[in-house]
């Protein structure tokens, strides 16, 4: 995990199963960008707002959730991309109740405008708010989201 | 409704059923923001952006189709929040999809965490994209969202 | 709107779609009484009980819910036949629960002994209960109802 | 069953399950009349409409059952709070439906604004009509409902 | 339970709920005949076939599986019109399956051809076979079918 | 079709498909008599009581449908397996109720004790009576329970 | 409304929302055909026949509902082509209910080759007739349809 | 198979199982009308339209798919009442869908307002458009829509 | 009911319907102690514990909810095993319910390796807990637990 | 039937509805090879492995089974591509299940990535196994398969 | 993995995902011990029955598995808190059934009294019992049941 | 992962949960053959075919998510038996469809002949085909039908 220098602001930001293809999967589907070009805006975008990000991606659904638990102390938010966790994983949806961080979850794709099974977050009711659809600025809008309800509540 | 200067970009926003209510209605639910509070703090975002805002709320789902017949030839995006009718209005969705606009739908709470009637939007696969559970944020979000979409493209 | 002079207990008492064809409409499940009939017959009721009633029938959703707007500040109480109404209007249920008023919801068929849409009520679960099945009576007992928890609380 | 003396309309008035408890059942939800007290204002009631009463109360199917068979020849009308047994005796339904009698089917709180298997009456089909949410009072409103209907036809 | 003499094939004949009205009760569905006449004709036919019948009405659920449990050591078979519990009464299915004897399930009306509670059979699944639709000949039938299952095995 | 002279009572036969295999396929479930047994069994039958048969084995749902059309103004009464056609043969279920014939519909094994493709008849609501899991036995009972219709009426 | 002279059959031509679109509503999908043209077509359709049309387009459903019930004691039909409200308009189904009228139901694609959500119609059991996807022609047919009905009763 | 001579446009018409009964079927669902008389009466529609027909009726789903793909190279359209294969023959719908011919579907009866079965056509989504409810008239109207697609293209 | 000497703890405990035939019913499935077995099992734990056992089996709802009833003032806890009550009774619930005692629910075999209808429990949420698939030993099991319950609060 | 001389191993080949059409029926959908090209490449590879084929094709599901019980004692396996009848033909699962013969059934087309009712075969739990999605080359596959089974058992 | 010194039985213990946070996370639901805590009393449980214990917590399904895998051999009983894998490891029942072990499922709040989701185990079919709803005492019930088991059998 | 000497077609062959059993996991199921047999089988296979085999085995998702995106831009095709992840691994789907690669989906069991979860695969839209039911042939024939995709395309 990329760690970064202390800042008033710690949110953990945590990408899910395949997004690390992102910029050469599907692309007319999730877009081009990369995903390393997408955690530069963010680490801008978290520079300009007086915060600091720690960055995961995994494909291990326990990876995400030891993470969870390592960082619950250390950090003020979760800014989350669950991939298709979204549909199934009540063991990732347990580890974020458990953390007890407001968290904010974002997807590229407007999952309801897709397949059935796309269609239903097993997160969402222990997520503060969902952003879907609009691509990679998805996650700079989902940061701004959760960089508000930290920095004023 | 509210007409507004020529600007670079033109936005239509609608809200639906009962946001007139905003701030008096179940504020634990919707929060203590007023519809004018939240129309004040986009229409000075919009100013921010060189973009001018056509706004109207209606409890009459025919009213909300007349005025996106109305403006469509006018405006570049609609930004939505369609209050209760995001559960059964397919004459609302049928209305978006012909206007042909980029459309982004927002709720104040997150309604994927609340009755499960709720959890269903008819109007989000002829939408770009949805944002959920932020409060009057919500909508500045959405309006960024719709801003970046009709300035990029 | 019948407008009425100031007593007690004001009662607002809505009519939805197709009531206004009462005793002309299929009489065989709805009864012969017209709607001015039973408006008289609930007048003479809430005169005998020290209350006046406001009173309004329409096919408009909108204006249903611009009227419980209008008169949430002026009455103590909501008596309503939604009507088809019943079946899908989630709005019509949000602008009840927005009024924070005891509501009692009338039915003159009883919806439970009709085709299975008729038999599921989205406006139950915001209103204090419900009388359905007994005709015109339907809404002399829905008063009577109202106004013991009006009167009593 | 408690007999009482001939007067020119009788009724059958029957509690189901756990009903025997009421003022000390969760009070929160049934209210903290007593079935005695229920009883008494009803028997009240219907002497002034000149009505007699024949009450029972029983947590076994069967009793209410046998109670109807034995006592279809003797009233006019049935009023029934069916308690638990609304949402399964398929028998009691039947043994309703062939007294042939008018039934009234009263609850203490809003059966539909509960859990979802409360919100479905097997009995519906079979009864005049309904009362729900009223507390001791959909007993009164009930039979008020029941002595019009009998003394009216 | 009307008890009989000692033959070579003993049955016990069960009637559920409601059963008693026979004659009486909507006898559009359920035919004119008599319990007692179906009774006389059901020991009529079994003394022609070297049987003698152990027979018995309840509208208890308890009472009918108190009877199959007391029995079951002194019949070879049991004839059934579970009325109402057919469709809900899991105890008496289980009361049947504990005694393992053939059971044969009648019924007077075609179930199959109403309601849609009515189309299932709870009991079904650990019977012999069912016969349904033919009046009091059902059980004609059904009384015939059991004894060539006994007296054939 | 085997055409037998003519008698006081005509009955249609039909036997649906993979029924000639009877006796050779899974005898477990069907039993060990052959078609041709139960065919003559019923003969015998319909000879006591002043009947005569036409029957009719195919696979092909329309040699039953056409069997049906030119035999429905020659007898008096329908008697049908109709196999697995039982479960989804609307043209055969049209079929039948065109003729205007009492019917009566049986199966060998007991539909309802199986898988759960097989506890659905869409004919049985066009049938007078349904006999179901005795065998060979289950056409005997039919046949008697049709001609008891047949020459009762 | 557009009033016509009076002739010998007067019917009613009810367009519910969006379809003041036509022509340049995602015209793959509904055709080129303006609303005016169809109306224009239909004219001249029952000039031939003899009949005068009552026109109205609306968005609002509650101006349909008004509109059936000013118009029911002057028309002998109802052609109708109710957009999106066919899929939830329980209101709409009332009032044509409501009115005795004959009615015909007509769709410009065909509903049920398309999503799932379309394939419903509340309003087809209260309807004489229904016919879907003809494009504008879908309109001749019904017109022919409903005057023969009309001219022939 | 009754054949035509040479004409300008060559329609099949296939009529499904049972339909070779009516006039006698069920006439309060079906009409008086004979299948000959239809078949007349869109002969001399077909005639004064530059149309000659293929008309077939079979109670064999394997001779309307035989049928089917014999007449393909021959004809321009098909015209199918498919009786009772409407709702389950995937086969046939195969078959249509092979042929690559533009398709009317008409039922005489309004289906949407039958039972749920019959509610739901497996064919209408390879069919360009679907009549229902009209009797003989459905098969005239059908005729002409699909005249006016083979001659308008 | 078996009365035992006053003790620390009182507990009831409640065999449902066709427990009483525990040994000799289906010992494959639900092994061979008998009821006198357990309760003797029963007893001398509780005596091992301070505890007394007020016990009672009824294949009859009706008097476990007398019961139920008669007992809750004298009782701290409730042991129970349902028997079929399990999936259907809600009277039972409510009773349970109505106690406002700590009820532990028992099953001898694995309901949840059952047929589908035994993998619902309808008593399971007012109840603590619930033991599973042990055999007689679920019934030790759910004691210990009780008396835990009982003892350490 | 095109019967071949005997060999080692008798293989039984049935293809469905529509089959025969193969090579010029939605190409893009079921490829380009003809029914002929397929038996033939069947036929080689048949001899190449000491076995003899028995191939039929029909539209009529009652010809499918007829050539079913016909060939049942001639040949030692079964490959079935059932076309349509795979989702609705219980009689065609019956015969092949009273054949006793090891089937295969293939499919050209992925069934599981196309319609939801093309997603579901009633053959496949009497089939051993099954084979999807690989074009002509799924018949291959699937005699391969079978002759494993036949020569290796 | 914490390995412990030979003894008479050997069971294996695993703690699913999340269970780690035991004591810290949402105590209202999960209590306050520690799953330290929880393990030193099983350890102790276990000797005092002369067993010993191979614990091993995990929030990677894969993990879990591979544990069951090594330690199938070694071991006689498994007891698991499978956390949230409870509703969806479909992998981890295969690889508990792949062990062959008497397993124990148990879960520390009352699974039935709370979501939906949280109500239904896909590995209870394949364990011997369940408990839930005892906070930590459903592991040393638990792991009593267990060597209950393993030591009688 | 077991790396093999390059050759014209590269194939990756992915193993999912408790494959590394086979053989002695439910041999009745399963059968005899042990994994290191299957892939002895392949890889002869395809070094018959001018093909090289890339084997790996997990129970960890995680592992053959990443195992696929490492090996996406090295291999041509994809043999996946997906064990368990079958029925809910949603992200390996996407893993599946993020490389772009022909897969073949294998099951040694039928799984549309076992219990209702196993038959369905959230896979099998993303492959080529699925072949189901042949034992440790289905890797054989799964392997033939994807060279013969690669090597013919």
């Amino acid at each position: 995990m990329d760690q970064q220098p202390a800042a008033t602001s710690q949110v953990l930001v945590l990408h899910g199963p395949n997004l690390n293809l992102l910029g050469t999967r599907e692309p007319e589907v999730y877009g081009h960008q990369t995903l390393a070009g997408i955690n530069q805006a963010l680490t801008e975008l978290a520079a300009a707002r007086q915060a600091a990000l720690h960055i995961r991606q995994s494909n291990h659904e326990g990876v995400l959730i030891d993470t969870l638990h390592e960082m619950r102390g250390q950090v003020q938010g979760l800014l989350i991309n669950p991939g298709a966790f979204t549909h199934y994983s009540y063991a990732l949806r347990d580890a974020i109740a458990a953390t007890g961080l407001p968290a904010v979850e974002v997807h590229l794709s407007n999952i309801y405008a897709r397949e059935p099974f796309r269609q239903h977050s097993v997160l969402a009711p222990v997520c503060v708010g969902q952003i879907s659809g609009f691509g990679w600025r998805s996650y700079i809008l989902g940061l701004n989201a959760l960089l508000d309800i930290i920095q004023n509540s």
